[in-house]
């Protein structure tokens, strides 16, 4: 089997989520599987200078704006633009890395709730009261969970994850790399899906 | 016939020249003109805060120069990024819009030699003298071109045109508008195609 193919998202990332929900069926038709890698923008940002797309000027600002929910329906995922964005998305990254220890089937399940709760249903994902609520609606133990976000170990994880990604030349979410081949943005899944196909072009 | 679409351009852009290679014929297949608008990405940046791909953090640059031309293969597109990058356009810009005021399909036939001498035989087209070059390989009256490109009419004209552009809500390179929906980025061809496809999604 090919080796799997690498996907670096940050939680609050509206292309993130639209490339969550295609991903592992790309992969899938192609006999890859995918691994989750979690971001954090805010870190990544500092240290190229950038900003979120809805802080941008104010022309660009609105355009991407339109943008995320035309590229939604384009690609038939239900979007609603949140309420609070930009939002921190430590403690779901956090959540993520911890569950994936676990059992990386029931990771797979949070990040798409996870998501889903911040895009669809307009939930405040950056405090840990809602991660462990959505983590335990999936049968996580929620107390084991809060000792986890809780404690300094986790939070140096994701610094050093966001570190490799970043050493890696990831600058922005989403992210995937293909056999060494970096591709940035939901708009490359046509580009991405050829690759897997022919082996590159 | 349905409104002709709008096609805004910088002759720097790269994403900008993948699009004039593509973007009459796509427009054809649904019975649509195009008008092509000459656009200042050095106008429209100093008002965002914007700067020119190549010139963003490292990481960021380096991926979109490998995009440009994967983008370029992705499409079909003969490309070569330029030596001489980014540089100036507004003696290209200018001379576009004097040919359109004569003959608009020789103003086509200009932007496309300019765009692909740029992006495919990397020639400096900043100077006036590539530009009349370019220009009278296509039987244009270089001395008329040439006294237009010396005079301050032009000038404020192609100023004028990056005012409404802006005014418009442009903010890069290339810029597609069709019935008030706005497109940007090469990437976008995809969602465009099913909007002139379906008239919306």
């Amino acid at each position: 089997m090919a080796d799997p193919i690498t996907f670096y998202f940050d939680f609050s990332s509206p292309y993130g989520y639209l490339m969550s929900e295609k991903i592992d069926d790309l992969a899938a038709r192609y006999g890859r599987k995918v691994r989750w890698r979690p971001i954090l923008l805010g870190i990544i940002f500092q240290s190229t200078g950038s900003a979120p797309l809805t802080l941008q000027a104010p022309p660009k600002a609105a355009y991407y704006k339109h943008d995320f929910a035309r590229s939604a329906r384009f690609l038939g995922v239900p979007f609603r633009f949140p309420s609070k964005f930009p939002l921190p998305t430590q403690q779901a990254a956090r959540a993520y890395l911890w569950l994936h220890e676990q059992d990386c089937v029931q990771a797979r399940a949070f990040a798409h709730a996870t998501y889903r709760a911040l895009f669809v249903d307009d939930r405040d994902i950056s405090g840990p009261d809602t991660v462990l609520d959505i983590a335990a609606g999936l049968g996580v133990d929620r107390q084991a969970l809060a000792a986890a976000l809780g404690g300094p170990e986790l939070k140096e994880r994701l610094k050093a994850e966001v570190g490799t990604a970043m050493a890696a030349g990831v600058f922005g979410s989403p992210t995937v790399v293909v056999d060494g081949e970096m591709f940035f943005g939901a708009d490359r899944l046509p580009q991405l899906e050829r690759w897997l196909a022919e082996g590159g072009f």
